[in-house]
């Protein structure tokens, strides 16, 4: 069967966009760091995922809703749990076609039809649970459940031409244009997602129908619907309190806020919406300048999982939860294609790098829900998604593991995009990237070396090569010519097959200061090296050394040394700080020894953090 | 009819302690600070809180399960509501008796006794709602609403001598002792408080069961019983994950563990148990050093109004409790009688002024639940508890509000203590107070004024008069003496009916700074004066000012200036700051008005700060 291969976000032909994204088939990875990560996810996450859906209830309660009457498992949102894990099969699939993985789809798929009920409906908690739909808007996430299965759906047709899921989808989406579009009533649910659903599922299926409900969606919520169900409600944690033209900054869930972002842009880009473009633009730099942590993470609040007021943001109560990361670079990208500002790349490539990887462990079969940014000795592992517990095989609440392995599977898609000038390349990845008249091959020992060499398998005459320069990145150099940093070096001269091209970012160490609003940064610094920030680990210190008493001299000075040798490259730094004398010892140097936020955490768990005091 | 007004924790005779509370007509505020507290308590919070109890439905639930059927309004622990209050009234019938707020008392007494069941059964929610009791020992509270009922019991005995609600508490004990005594099954509720409320009702009625009950609920807990009931229950949060003598910090939500400390430390008290007084000692010094904030506040997470990790106390998202300060007063006070040691004396000292007193407004009409050391400028107002709302007049969650009128109400009884010795002052309250062979009149213009004169009105041959000194106070005097701080100056002189003595206690401000290892507050200091934290309000500063951006200089001059006039004698500080220029502008000097902290957001509720950081 021949299969489109069409990108995550296939945007229509007439979107008003600057940069537009690659098919899958033309953005492949093919080794280096991010293909053994997608290993990981093939031969360890995925497979444990679909064993979880059958252990936590979530595929038979799709079973038990087929026969109309039973208990449901697991959390109202269960559904979506399959869906996502759907999408990421379909994406893997994708990357690297295998056949029981296929025959698993549409197994699960069949299940899922088998509960949809004649008009389309779908949700199987609900449906077993409540008794009435769309009885609890704010609470019962029968849109959420609605938008994963869109872009599962959506994936599955991309990936293997299948039109099974993609059937169940349409006839959901039917139903939704019928109660909520323009015949319908206004609806507002608690958890955004479908948004950016129905206008995937419009670019796959053509139905204008999803784009306008979408749009409706978009422009209903932030104006207190939800109140009409629960006065009592907290609009501000449901995204419902300011309507989104108004939005100055994304506050309260942090998920549903950036989802509803991301599929705000998306229908901002499909119905040339550039005042929309331009307020998303407004609140994504508020978001980044005053609540997203240097490691890009999002949400500052346990309570809510929210994010803060401005400037509040907690090392060791970093909420910055995994799907929020994701939902967030899922927002860049969409910012990314309308504007071609290479400072939504660099949020991707921070996102992915330093909040989302952090999310699983090396090996693929255990997650943090929750990313904090200092451990604490003492720290209680009070709860199921505390750091002191380290990472888990899969959580009650499941939804972040699944969306890691969508992401990862498709995480090539995010490396390039093309316009009417040529190829532009956004994040370094050893892969073939094919788009704008230009064909090439990138060789990388990203993101721990600064090199990265692309070949030129094939051009079009006129075709011009992007490459974006990282904000952090001075100094950095193409074919020995220094670039700007922040922006795109374009290579003007003339490119033909088998040229090639290199790219040189220097990676000395940086150290990091934060706004002195910020009370847990103040007067501290962060270590970055390239792409990447960096963490201290107790294991890596000798036994005497206290993390929470390390401060950092005036002038370090750091070494590099091997890494924990968890990811093939990796590069650790040592230093020498000053441990603060406690109870009237004096203070003394100690040798610290500093690894890459992702990797901590996969040598069993105990004390860390990120910002270290100045002396 | 003749009444006892004994004190809230009147001990028993043979109880081990150092010192002794005295009786409540042994211990009277007359004027000046506390005095005003209570007129407010008096004038507004009481009968506006009584109008809460009938608006909130919790005083109809009595009624409706009085015949048994009809539905239950409020949280499942709306009882303790009505029960507090009838506590705050009988403190206050105490202080100054009233027929009309006797009257309702006993109109509400009787209203709670019809709901009673035959067995002794009381909860009226449970009743109403459950249909099963002690079915969900983790959520349902109905040992919390008992020990609020037996405190409630025993306040209005020894305040007005009626037995009504005694009877009512002496059968719920009863049913008890019968469920869960000796002859019964082992139980750990979720709520502490049933154990405080046992050991009173114990002192009031001499039932020796009601006190082997309280020492059983406490060795009990602590050993993860409630896992029986639910694995996934995070036992840290309900006091239940180690038993009370390995405990080395209390842990989880705050106002459960404080509770549960008070409780032990009753029973510790009355079963002469040293090893737990020694026990609950480590466990106070733990959280003083490590998880209460200077205003004496105790919680760092909203999630699960929990104590944080050690170190973890963010200024921003101070939970602090109002009903933690008071919890941690009922413990300190406690400790105090066990140990004779000055830093409980000191500890309440700082909890009532600083931590329990900002709970409510001035005028007695408003209530912070959440008492916060850092609102920010952009503070978004999104839960009824946030400090951006202000106070508010009551909370769907309405324990604090009672619970501050139970305490203003009967503060005075704190005020002093008794020993073989004699006299002990602990606090400086103008008012009479008598015991240990001593009568003295206490007048002061205390908490703004350090001046303590202390008049002799009766004196028996060889009673020493002990007055604190606070840690705080250095060059402290008594008639000129210099006395040590941080502990008990004796006045050794024989004292004689018509004797003065006079304390003297240096206020000059005072920069206090944390733990370098709480983020919130490194670099920072904040402002003390006398027993009093002081906090910069937007309000008192000139309109450029703005507060997130102002510094502390290294070596300030403070001014005391006039405080904002709300309560008499206030006291303001005055100083110069350096204001940090944001987006180019230069650093410069301004004008800064610091106010004490009690009195914030009593003139609107804008941006508030207590850390300051230096420059």
């Amino acid at each position: 069967m021949a299969t489109a291969l069409r990108h995550p976000t296939a945007v229509s032909a007439d979107a008003d966009l600057t940069l537009r994204p690659l098919d899958l088939g033309a953005a492949r990875v093919t080794g280096g760091f991010w293909r053994d990560r997608q290993t990981a996810n093939h031969d360890t996450s995925i497979p444990d995922g679909l064993r979880r859906l059958h252990e936590s209830g979530a595929l038979e309660n799709f079973r038990v809703a087929a026969t109309g009457r039973g208990p449901a498992r697991g959390p109202i949102f269960a559904d979506s749990d399959v869906y996502k894990w759907l999408e990421a099969a379909a994406w893997e699939y994708a990357r690297q076609p295998d056949e029981r993985l296929l025959a698993e789809q549409l197994e699960i798929t069949r299940t899922v039809g088998g509960a949809q009920q004649p008009d389309g409906y779908l949700d199987t908690v609900v449906q077993l649970r409540r008794g009435k739909r769309y009885g609890d808007p704010a609470h019962d996430h029968e849109l959420y459940c609605a938008g994963h299965l869109f872009q599962a759906a959506v994936a599955q047709h991309r990936a293997t031409g299948r039109t099974d899921l993609l059937d169940i989808a349409g006839k959901l989406a039917d139903h939704l244009v019928r109660e909520f579009g323009p015949e319908g009533r206004p609806y507002v649910e608690g958890h955004p997602v479908v948004e950016m659903g129905l206008v995937e599922l419009y670019r796959e299926t053509g139905v204008r129908d999803y784009l306008d409900l979408a749009a409706r969606f978009v422009e209903e919520r932030g104006r207190g619907l939800l109140h009409e169900q629960d006065p009592q409600l907290d609009l501000t944690y449901f995204s419902d309190r300011v309507p989104v033209r108004e939005t100055t900054s994304p506050e309260g869930h942090a998920v549903r806020a950036v989802y509803f972002a991301a599929g705000a842009a998306d229908v901002a880009a499909e119905t040339a919406d550039r005042p929309l473009v331009d307020a998303l633009a407004r609140q994504f730099e508020a978001m980044a300048s005053t609540k997203q942590y240097v490691t890009g993470g999002l949400g500052a609040r346990w309570e809510g999982e929210a994010f803060g007021d401005p400037y509040e943001l907690p090392s060791d109560r970093a909420y910055a939860e995994t799907c929020a990361a994701i939902g967030a670079a899922q927002w860049a990208w969409r910012m990314l294609l309308s504007t071609g500002e290479a400072r939504y790349a660099d949020q991707i490539e921070r996102l992915l790098l330093d909040a989302v990887l952090p999310g699983v462990s090396l090996r693929g079969d255990e997650f943090f829900y929750v990313n904090t940014l200092h451990l604490r000795a003492d720290a209680s592992p009070d709860t199921e998604r505390s750091a002191a517990n380290g990472r888990r095989p899969w959580f009650d609440v499941a939804c972040c593991p699944p969306n890691v392995m969508r992401t990862v599977a498709s995480v090539g898609a995010y490396a390039a995009t093309a316009s009417a000038d040529g190829l532009q390349l956004h994040q370094y990845v050893t892969g073939d990237f094919a788009g704008g008249g230009l064909s090439v091959h990138v060789e990388t020992g990203y993101p721990f070396v600064g090199t990265v060499d692309i070949g030129v398998l094939d051009a079009q005459d006129g075709a011009t090569l992007g490459i974006r320069i990282p904000a952090w990145a001075q100094g950095a150099t193409v074919d020995g010519r220094a670039v700007g940093s922040g922006e795109y070096a374009s290579v003007d001269r003339r490119l033909q097959a088998g040229d090639r091209v290199q790219l040189r970012l220097p990676m000395p160490v940086r150290l990091t200061t934060g706004d002195d609003r910020v009370d847990a940064v103040r007067g501290a610094v962060a270590m970055e090296r390239g792409p990447l920030v960096y963490a201290l680990e107790q294991i890596d210190q000798a036994d005497d050394v206290v993390l929470d008493d390390l401060r950092m001299p005036a002038e370090p000075e750091f070494a590099e040394v091997p890494g924990p040798g968890l990811v093939e490259g990796d590069v650790g730094l040592r230093f020498t700080a000053i441990q603060v004398g406690r109870a009237g010892r004096p203070d003394r140097r100690v040798t610290a020894t500093a690894v890459p936020y992702f990797e901590w955490a996969n040598r069993g768990v105990g004390p860390m953090r990120v910002w270290v005091p100045r002396v």
